[in-house]
Order: structure tokens, then C-alpha cells, then sequence
């Protein structure tokens, strides 16, 4: 567990406490996967002192038989449970003058909150940042746990693509493909609802599965991912049911020529708005350029949405270790839509995704 | 919609607009379902002006086509959100000087940003607690959606107990529940991991389905629900699996007349505290006091958890249209659990509850 940077990052910066109130990284230090709902959750990390986790009564139990091995206080509903964190920092140490807040995440209120019981205390500093960074770089083991998502993201679209016939919606096809993969790959959680979506309705790029049912010669795009032990997978491919006519071809050639491009740039060093443009240029080149209307990709990790954005404007210098997605779309509205993307890892000799799907343009027959 | 509320709420509290962050609330207040991850959705309402719904640029289309015909403006991934939030609102009025935030989700991060385009704006106004109070009524129309939610739940336990048998997996029973709710009633989403849980595993209130298997003579508790065009379902039953001990009966007869008694009792004009203590009495008369840990129940609506919270010290009075569960809970460590639930609506004659799955102990017979 990384909870020795976080301690030495109080250290540097010259804050006493952290409060971390994301799930996700609370997840990421402790081991201990929970979502509270509307419930308090928190780890407290100390410069020096044991850290602590403090989770609703009714998760302690499942808390102290989790990977986290420290300290786990618990709360009553009818408790407040302000008061009895701030009564277990003050049990711990006198050191909580400078808290550093997760304020990407902490709203305002349960700002206000911890601000009332420590009048005194300086709130300015802010954990987000550091947590971001650390988080950008997978150890070993994560990308293990990507890399498994990303099979099972590959067994997903098999099954979405053997389910494909004249008639069935959207819906059902989504519905085959996180039932197969619960009972036969045993994944509990997607890691997004399961998008599959055929003709105009794919020039939405984030449109939900409908009830709308396949025609035949229509592109059919699936976007999918699984959780795999709390890490996210994430990949699109788009086929054709039946013989696609000219123009489906044609943007479908494009987005794959450009997907392509930015895989086979990927080198650490590079900024994220070069990896970008790689894809961008192909796609404007063919005369589609306002037609790719999102960034390229998104760092993928245990959210499926985290850093590094792949996005023009974005400086930050690509390195070893960083996972994201490459996934450049062509959305004509009312006629069709295509998006490829894979997530993958940046090695030393560049980008290795995670995902294995075919990517030429796969026709699949006709079926009643 | 009720967007005429929230503005004359503006207007007697002297703010100038309302800057929505939860995507729930926008929900609520457009028709217009969205999950932005990290990018920025908001709604901005003025005391005269005509709102809008802000969106990443990819969502445009669906939003303009969605339930909410004001306007909608976009922002691309390579763009600054604040700033063209800054300048839509400035387009509209120059009575921005006074803003209502919604504390309980806008994070400490995102109000600095908004705190630095409106570097003179007072942003000490909070719209959290209006918000949580109208959506505290239900309509009859959101009465309708819980109702038709419930029977999706009523309908899921009836799978699960169906699929019941010796070595079967929590995990497996919970596939199938959402399976069958996706394939014959078309639910896409859940309102939570479905949960089910057998033996000993059932004394930890919130632990999701294991690899452990259905053995005889054990209880088998499940919670699950559904969301129903936004709205959720919420509720639990236990059965016997086999004959059941003496201890296991015990603890399921009283649990069950607890959950009678405080749903018998609830009329308008009670507090939350006073709902809660109902069941909480027959439990700890009957000796079982220490072991029921959690609150007596939680509102529902758009959210699985949100208000009134039915819990000891809360001294809200209870009111027509307020819909919450009723969920008395015995856990007995390393035993069994047992919880039975129903979410309802509270009516002049009392409470109506969502779901109807029968509640004397259900006995299934051993199966292979």
C-alpha cells in the first residue's frame, strides 16, 4: 500500500492530517472497497501516527475482515459522527492544525462540518493533486488487474457479437453480454452500464442501450468494461451486420487508420495533446474533423475515468507506467456512428493495450 | 417539473441563482438522466431568467432530446467548463452577485473554481436543504414509479427463491435475479449489487453475494431493488432454506413483529424517532436489542438512501407523501441475520407499502 508516500507528502508539505473522503481512493490505500451512500466514510492518515479508517457501525465488521489490517472506528446512525472523529484525532495526537482535504472530492458541507470542530485548524491544503499523480502510475500489479478487465472486456464483445440478429434491441444484447459474463466469468460489476447501439442512435456517443431493434447493413457499436478485483476496463468496437454500405466503410476505415496512428505513437515523452493530435490529424485530414467531438482518451485505473486526459491542450508529458484509453469516434448524426478504443499501458518501447478484439471491419452475416 | 419552486425559493431568500451539482437533483428537476464522471453537468438557475443545463459537448444531443426542453449549452473536453459557465451567465443577467450552492455535493474544488470566475460573488447561500425538503413529497406520479419499482423487486424475490437450491452460490442467485429482472421486465439497472446472503454471512448487514454455497437449514437473506424510470426500489426478505432451527425461528418471528408493529403504527403526525422506537422496543424487550445496529429506515425516491432518515433522535414529523423503509434488522454474529423491509408512502390512514412479497417464514424444501 503507497500509505508511506502519502505520510511523507504530509511531511514535506508541512501538514499534520489528511482526510480522504473518495471510496475509490480510500480503496486504493486500504484495500477496503465500500460505498457508503449517503453515509460518512473516511481514512485519516497522520504524519507519524497510525492512520485510521471511520466507516458507518454496520461496516465494521466487514471493514476489520477486509485487506485493510489498522485501526477502524465505527459510528452509530444516531451518533454524530463529526464529533466522535474529532475525538479520536485529538485521542491520537495534538498535531491537527494543517489538514490537507481531498477537495476534488469533499463537498462543501462536510467541509464545513470537520471546519466546526477544528475552529482553528487551516484547511487550505489540498491531497487531490498528489493522489492524482501517485495514481497515474500503476505498479505491476495493478496493470495485472487491467490487463484481466481487458479479457473479459474481450469475452464480452465475443458474446455481443455472437447475440447480434435481425430483431433483437439493443437492450437484450447488453443483457446477454453482463449475464454471460456473470455467470461465466464470474463479474459481479460492469464497469459502466454496457452500451451497444445500432444505426443513427451511434452518433450519440454516450446514449444508453434502447429498445431499438437491428436492421440489417447497420453498423452496431458496442462500448463495454468490467471491474476486475476494483480495476476498470474500458473498450468500443464497432461491426457491421450485413455488407456496410460506402459511406459506413469509409468512416469506419478512417477512425481505425486514426486509432491505429495514435497506438503506434504512443512513446513515453510525448505530451497527451501530441498523442491527440496524432489521431485528430488523420480524422481531419479525411474531412470528419468536427465529427470527432470528445477527447482522445482517459486515464483508466480503478475509475474508469481518471487521469491522464488524452486531450488537446493537455501538456503533461506522457511516462512509463501510465494507463489510458485510445478511443477516436465518427459521429454523423441521424446516419451512423463508429468508435474504436482500447486502454493500454506506456512501456519503454510504447503503448500495449490491454484488449485484443480484432479491428478490421468485421461483417457478420445475416441471421433471423 | 418544479423549477418554479426552487426560483421563488430564490426570490424570498434574496439569492440570485442556484448552481445544481448533483446529477440526481438535475434529474429531478429536468427529466434529464445523466452520469458525467468527471466532467462538469450543472444546472443553472436564476431568480427570472431562464435556466440552463450545462453539459460536455458529447452530450448535447441527448440532452436537447431529452425530458427538459430549456436550454442547454456544451463545452468541449479542450475547453475551460468555468469559463464558459462564467460567460453564459453573464450573457443572461448582471445579478450574479449572490449564489445559492448545493453544499451537500459541490465539491470544495469545484466551488474554488466557480470562486475565481466570481472573485466578489457571495457564495454563503445553500439550496441542499430546500432540495432535500421538496424532494422530501412525493407526488403522485413519483408515487407511481416506487410502486411499479416495488413490483420489479417483488418479482426478483420471487426468482430468487426459485433458484434456491443446495451448492448453488450467493453470487450465482444474485445473477440470476438481475438476469431474469433484465430479460423479462426489461430493468437495466439496479438500484444496488444485489445482495444475498446465507447462514452466517447474513450477520453482516452489507456484504455482498460470496462464492459460499446454499447449504440445508440455513436462512437466506436478500436485499436487492430496481430503479423504475428513475426511481428505486428498496426491500428485503428472509427465508429458511429447509426446516429451521428453534433460534432461527425465534429471532425471525420477532424480527417480523417488529416491522408489523412500526408499519401499523406510522400515521402523520409522528416523528421519524418515535417510528423507530416502535420496532426498536419489540427487539430489545425480546432480548435482541444489541443486535439490531442500524437505523429502523431510510427514505427513497430518485435515490435508494435519501431522506427522511427513521432513526433514533430525529424529530421530524412525519407527513402524507413522505415514502422511507421499514427495515428492522437482527444480526447475530457468526449465526445468521435476518432483516425484513418494505418501502412505503405514508397516507392519511397510514403507511402503504411498495412491495408485497409475503412475510411469515417461508420454508422451501430442500432441492438439488
Amino acid at each position: 500500500m503507497n500509505l508511506t508516500k502519502l505520510q511523507e507528502w504530509l511531511q514535506s508539505t508541512g501538514n499534520d492530517l489528511a482526510y480522504i473522503s473518495d471510496p475509490t481512493t480510500i480503496a486504493y490505500f486500504t484495500g477496503y472497497e465500500m460505498e457508503p451512500h449517503e453515509r460518512i466514510f473516511s481514512l485519516l492518515v497522520f504524519k507519524e501516527q497510525e492512520p485510521f479508517v471511520f466507516v458507518p457501525a454496520l461496516n465494521v465488521e466487514e471493514a476489520k475482515n477486509s485487506a485493510w489490517n489498522g485501526n477502524v472506528y465505527g459510528y452509530l446512525d444516531s451518533e454524530d459522527p463529526w464529533a466522535i472523529i474529532a475525538d479520536k484525532i485529538k485521542g491520537k495526537t495534538t498535531a491537527y492544525q494543517k489538514w490537507a482535504l481531498e477537495k476534488n472530492n469533499l463537498s462543501v458541507a462536510h467541509y464545513q462540518f470537520l471546519h466546526k470542530q477544528f475552529p482553528d485548524a487551516n484547511f487550505d491544503g489540498d491531497v487531490s493533486g498528489f493522489i492524482a499523480k501517485i495514481r497515474l502510475f500503476k505498479t505491476p500489479q495493478e496493470i495485472k488487474e487491467l490487463q484481466a478487465a481487458g479479457q473479459e472486456a474481450d469475452f464480452a464483445f465475443q458474446v455481443g457479437f455472437d447475440t447480434i440478429k435481425t430483431g433483437v434491441s439493443e437492450r437484450y444484447i447488453a443483457g446477454q453480454i453482463e449475464y454471460q459474463l456473470k455467470v461465466q466469468k464470474g463479474v459481479m460489476n460492469v464497469s459502466f452500464e454496457t452500451i451497444v447501439q445500432t444505426g443513427a442512435n451511434a452518433a450519440n456517443p454516450h446514449l444508453g442501450p434502447t429498445m431499438n431493434q437491428v436492421k440489417p447493413n447497420q453498423l452496431v457499436l458496442f462500448d463495454l468494461g468490467t471491474m476486475h478485483n476494483g480495476y476498470a476496463s474500458d473498450a468500443s468496437r464497432t461491426v457491421a451486420y450485413g455488407e456496410p454500405t460506402a459511406k459506413q466503410k469509409e468512416i469506419y476505415e478512417i477512425d481505425r487508420e486514426a486509432q491505429q496512428a495514435a497506438i503506434d505513437a504512443v512513446k513515453p515523452g510525448m505530451t497527451a495533446a501530441e498523442i491527440d493530435s496524432v489521431a485528430r490529424d488523420v480524422i481531419t485530414k479525411a474531412g470528419y474533423g468536427q465529427y470527432f467531438i470528445h477527447r482522445l482518451g482517459h486515464g483508466i485505473g480503478k475509475e474508469v475515468h481518471e487521469y491522464p486526459s488524452i486531450v488537446q491542450g493537455n501538456d503533461l508529458i506522457i511516462e512509463e507506467g501510465m494507463c489510458f484509453s485510445i478511443e477516436p469516434g465518427i459521429y454523423l448524426p441521424g446516419v451512423a456512428g463508429v468508435r474504436i478504443e482500447d486502454c493500454g499501458v506506456v512501456a519503454q518501447d510504447g503503448y500495449h493495450p490491454f484488449t485484443h478484439t480484432g479491428k478490421e471491419l468485421k461483417v457478420l452475416p445475416l441471421r433471423d
